[in-house]
């Protein structure tokens, strides 16, 4: 079980169902796999400092996901090893007045990294095509009557048109982007909503509404279904991550990073002939104070 | 002589030849296109109250043009009537190092205004691929090994599409843009020049980098005309205005932004049936008060 078995770049059809939400890997195995994922985050930490010097490329890593299929924590767990300075979280809650009064993509925008950064999306852009479909909420935003005369299924599938552009547009200015989907079960889900509710620690983290939505579960697979089918390009793939065992969840998303970071192929920056010959010199005024 | 003689929405080739910079019109003229102007200025601001009250669409008005064809000024004989809350301006100076960090988007987007807002952009995106193109900038940029392969005619081409691309996806969610290129001629352009040399109140307006700039005249027009000939769509058209005679590119401005407003056909929102019975009640309060 490798990385690339969880990975939809856009050839060929998609279906969610083809994805299992575990991969059953014998629990035997868990240690070996977390000391491959701490080698993976050295190597981040290693590629992360080259990608800052250099400043040539920007990443950005997006989790999408139904309640509880463990983004913070993969978040906590796999990242905690890079260095911030260099790092812009963003959690894409409930839009503000002023991000509704923009284009939807607009609040992605205005939290894009630089180039040199990484940039992690807890949530995203894609929300504007799972939640926002699921629940239908276009028609609660004011929007020109050229897109509120089209059908549900024109305006979502230029939705995923716009972002195809948009992350192509990324793509061919510097930016990659690794799209995370952590595909938990139904079952599971039920197993970490109790252990909120029994957990005093965790009760905070539980809320009615995740009941109200876990009960149009077969509407988000479908949604995730469509948009996975029509936003992954062999540039910004959807890496469809089995998520009921967490460890090994932690693991696709570490080798998912360690690759992007790889092919960013960062470098420090070389300084040229005179410039080194002006370190020289440096070294001489220093050395002789 | 009318706003669509100057329009080119990208039926057919774009020759920047074909677009004189002086229409020629007769002094006797000039009161009465000023009066037309007034009554402009006096729609746009009915139209403006009725765009912010809505906040459906949003309007975003760039000016390109050679130094001296009078941008700033036409702003302020232009646009002094509208409503200052509800306008944004943002002037497109040279690139901030946060700004060169990002995808050459990313600064027109972050001050991309709200809808129901009107946009002012002094100078705009354009600029990156004209004064870019000119003196050859995207070399000095740290840029991807997938952009910097390609040829400049490669290169220039696709941000072309990408601009493209971009301003669909703004037409799709509810912006109107209005391109104005002030079309100046040479000549023109050193006599307002010599004004500001000999008239101390305009001193601070030129710098001596302007005739290094002017010198480039012959690959600033052979950049517009590809640009304007690329991007020049039914949705976003060019307005190629003749600006040797300033009062006369004023008053098609005005008709421009009178044009996109009316297009965008704002209404004030009107209240359902219950909130208007709300509405009696709170009369009756007020008035038994």
């Amino acid at each position: 079980m490798q990385l690339d078995d969880f990975c939809f770049d856009g050839k060929g059809t998609f279906s969610l169902d083809d994805y299992p939400t575990n991969a059953k890997i014998p629990k035997a195995q868990r240690e070996r796999y977390e000391a491959l994922m701490q080698e993976n985050i050295d190597r981040m930490a290693d590629l992360q400092d080259r990608l800052y010097a250099e400043g040539r490329e920007g990443v950005v890593i997006m989790f999408q996901a139904m309640d509880a299929a463990g983004k913070d924590s993969t978040i906590k767990r796999v990242m905690t090893g890079l260095n911030p300075q260099g790092v812009n979280v963003y959690s894409f809650k409930q839009p503000t007045h002023e991000e509704l009064a923009h284009d939807f993509l607009w609040r992605a925008v205005t939290h894009l990294p630089r180039r040199g950064y990484i940039g992690l999306f807890n949530r995203s852009y894609y929300e504007d095509v799972l939640v926002v479909r699921v629940h239908q909420m276009q028609h609660n935003y004011a929007m020109p009557k050229r897109t509120t005369d089209m059908s549900e299924a024109e305006f979502f599938s230029h939705r995923h048109r716009q972002i195809r552009d948009f992350e192509r547009y990324l793509w061919e200015n510097g930016y990659r982007l690794v799209k995370i989907m952590l595909n938990v079960s139904e079952k599971e889900q039920a197993k970490r909503f109790l252990e909120r509710i029994d957990n005093p620690a965790k009760n905070w983290k539980f809320s009615s509404s995740d009941l109200a939505e876990r009960a149009l579960w077969p509407k988000y697979r479908a949604a995730f279904t469509q948009v996975i089918g029509e936003t992954a390009t062999p540039e910004a793939p959807w890496y469809v991550i089995p998520a009921d065992q967490k460890w090994f969840a932690r693991y696709l998303v570490s080798e998912a990073v360690v690759r992007v970071l790889t092919e960013c192929d960062p470098q420090y920056p070389k300084l040229a002939e005179d410039q080194l010959d002006k370190l020289a010199e440096y070294r001489r005024q220093l050395t002789a104070e």
